[in-house]
């Protein structure tokens, strides 16, 4: 006599059914930051970390990320991206000695699904490797918090982080 | 002078064009199935195993695999997948201590070609995967067979298997 | 108040720890077979398959899933291949209508753990990319049993399926 | 007449070269978290979200990122991972309405790198995972700190996060 | 104090937006070639080349390179491919001891980006994946020139190389 | 009656076997090119490219392209890259109105291969983004010629092109 249990019934995963939902352009946007100290400051700032250009690598990297989203993030939809941006600005209190990246990014595409993973997961990746290039002048980095900004597109209507 | 055959019309491969076919909402099931021993049975069931949820591993394993198929099965088109879902059962019959695992695998999507590939890869990639976690316990399990069960969708007409 | 219960000391996955193993030359040989009709075994023997050379094709899906095999089985560990061989053989009852691929791969590292798994996804790909490629002639083929065949190398001796 | 300025020498970037590094067990241990709603801790905890078991998603997600930090952050080495565990653990305070998850991933090799970006990797994609299961019964979730906790192995000696 | 500069209006890279382009049959053919040795030459012809048979191999290459293109070229967008063919032709002066592969790949899409860095890719990863296969028999071997041969679908018109 | 075959012993490919080779540190360099317009070499050298600094994110994509070679080219050998180094030098004749990138990329190991492969998969896909960023300016650039410049290590002696 057989088990006749199926196990899916039972709380593990799978990748829910978005083929009745409708395609229309969507747009998300995540944000990050990464805390450096003064020395990393002033490599990224002057072009001497031995790594290269720090913020032109985390950029690429972020973008070649987003496109990797769905084989990433086991449940996520792979959705056809149409534009990613990312972008960097320094948040400084020379004072309190506090050197933060902020990092924004973007993500569009015209699809079923939204793209906020896309975008969360282009700032997380931009800001593990401005750690990675940095991390040889100082282990103490702090990424985070890292957060949805902005969602527009598909029928649950937009969202913006209050 | 040149030799001018073109060695692609002598039988070499090509991904074949499907520009001109229709999109349509698409789903195909596929079954495989893995027989372990009774300490493999016992180690899932009562979660044992070292390695972990062997069934919940299974399953993210699955669904991974699905969404890669079109870089892991050379001739296959990409498709944008929008529904994945995988189910285990046991088939146990204790007397002539045989423990089966039948996996289900249902691959939906919204798009040009079929997804029999996307099933068929995701219930291999499942059994594959409970092979791996209990292989320090036995390594005579078999998987298979693996087969479409259904296919739906497309100019073709459906597909049950008899 | 924090709860702190620890999860993944509860049966969720991990990959376990293998720093301490031993590196040695290591095989596995794995095998897998897929049950065809009279017209692919025909289009596969003379060449006429419009996607092109199956075996060629499925040969090389092996060889490079087996270099993927730690990214498509969750809790298996990176290694570096040394060397991956797979080979097919027509196993014919033309009285019974019975045309089968036997698939052989074998799989090679010198590393500190099994490539058990390198040669079963090598095998697995092979007979789904044959699928792949026919089944524009027939679904009902058949994959598996797919098994492993035989393991040498490692402190846990040596395999042969009895 | 040529320009002849190599512009790998003015601040672009490079894979560095380690060939001269020793191989030692290295060990790293990284540390994020997500704040999440009530609501959405109740379904994590009585297993009802929709998309599946979420720790152990998350998990799996956290394991299969490590072992492709090299493809993800650009400038990191390629190493053999023998080991990734990850464990998750609630911190609640009901009265203030706040509920996160901590998430401990660590990451273990044999090899000429340390594997601070594995295990960093791995926690950010465990966290970005329990993101995007969750979702749907809010997006408020915040990720982070995420950070380095602990680092052995290498002749720069260890480091602990004070 | 805020430092506010967005580094990304300066010249740093983004992946631009294409939404609002239109979704058409997209066509683009790539050339290479690699130039070989009389010992390559004959192996490739006779079949002896130990790692298998060269044009083969060098198509699927060319054709799961092409699929993976916007992971590749980091400011690429992912399209899904509708069709790839790869053609090698042999252009051979005996008197000169010349042997050139002539490679061209064909790119399909029905979507809202071009096709020519598939049709390039392709091409370039056949042309490597021959080197690779025959470097045991010379290392002299020459790629290229690779060039866009035709593009035709989108706004901006057909393209032909003059 | 079976057809005992084995479709390997007639030429199909394989992995060749290199478990018993020597780890040595090696290195490889190669070169590649392209011929861009007078526009295209403006907007480089100005930054004035609409898609960013097209030689940082042209580096990048080698880097991560090197690391990629051994599932990019079908019969090469997964090693780990020790190190990667890319540079691009300018060789203008205003006067002919000819605009050529030179690049170059070394690729180091310590392994039981070369990395010819993975210095011309670098170069390849340097080149390639290159491409991929300019194009909107003209799409009559010419890749290569792309050629392997040195070797060194491994039992076989060193090469360096004549």
């Amino acid at each position: 006599m057989s088990d006749l249990t199926h196990f899916n019934e039972q709380g593990r995963a799978k990748m829910v059914d978005v083929s009745d939902k409708q395609e229309t352009v969507r747009i998300a946007v995540a944000c990050s930051s990464i805390e450096v100290n003064r020395l990393i400051h002033s490599q990224i700032s002057e072009g001497t970390n031995k790594k290269g250009d720090v913020f032109a690598v985390a950029q690429v990297a972020g973008i070649m990320a987003a496109k990797q989203t769905s084989s990433i993030i086991p449940m996520c939809h792979p959705i056809p991206l149409t534009g990613v941006n990312i972008s960097f600005q320094w948040d400084i209190d020379e004072s309190a000695g506090r050197y933060v990246v902020r990092i924004e990014a973007e993500a569009k595409t015209k699809g079923v699904t939204g793209v906020e993973m896309e975008a969360l997961t282009a700032a997380s990746a931009a800001a593990l490797t401005i750690y990675d290039m940095c991390k040889a002048a100082g282990k103490d980095m702090v990424i985070g918090p890292t957060y949805l900004q902005h969602k527009s597109g598909g029928k649950n209507g937009d969202y913006d982080r209050s």
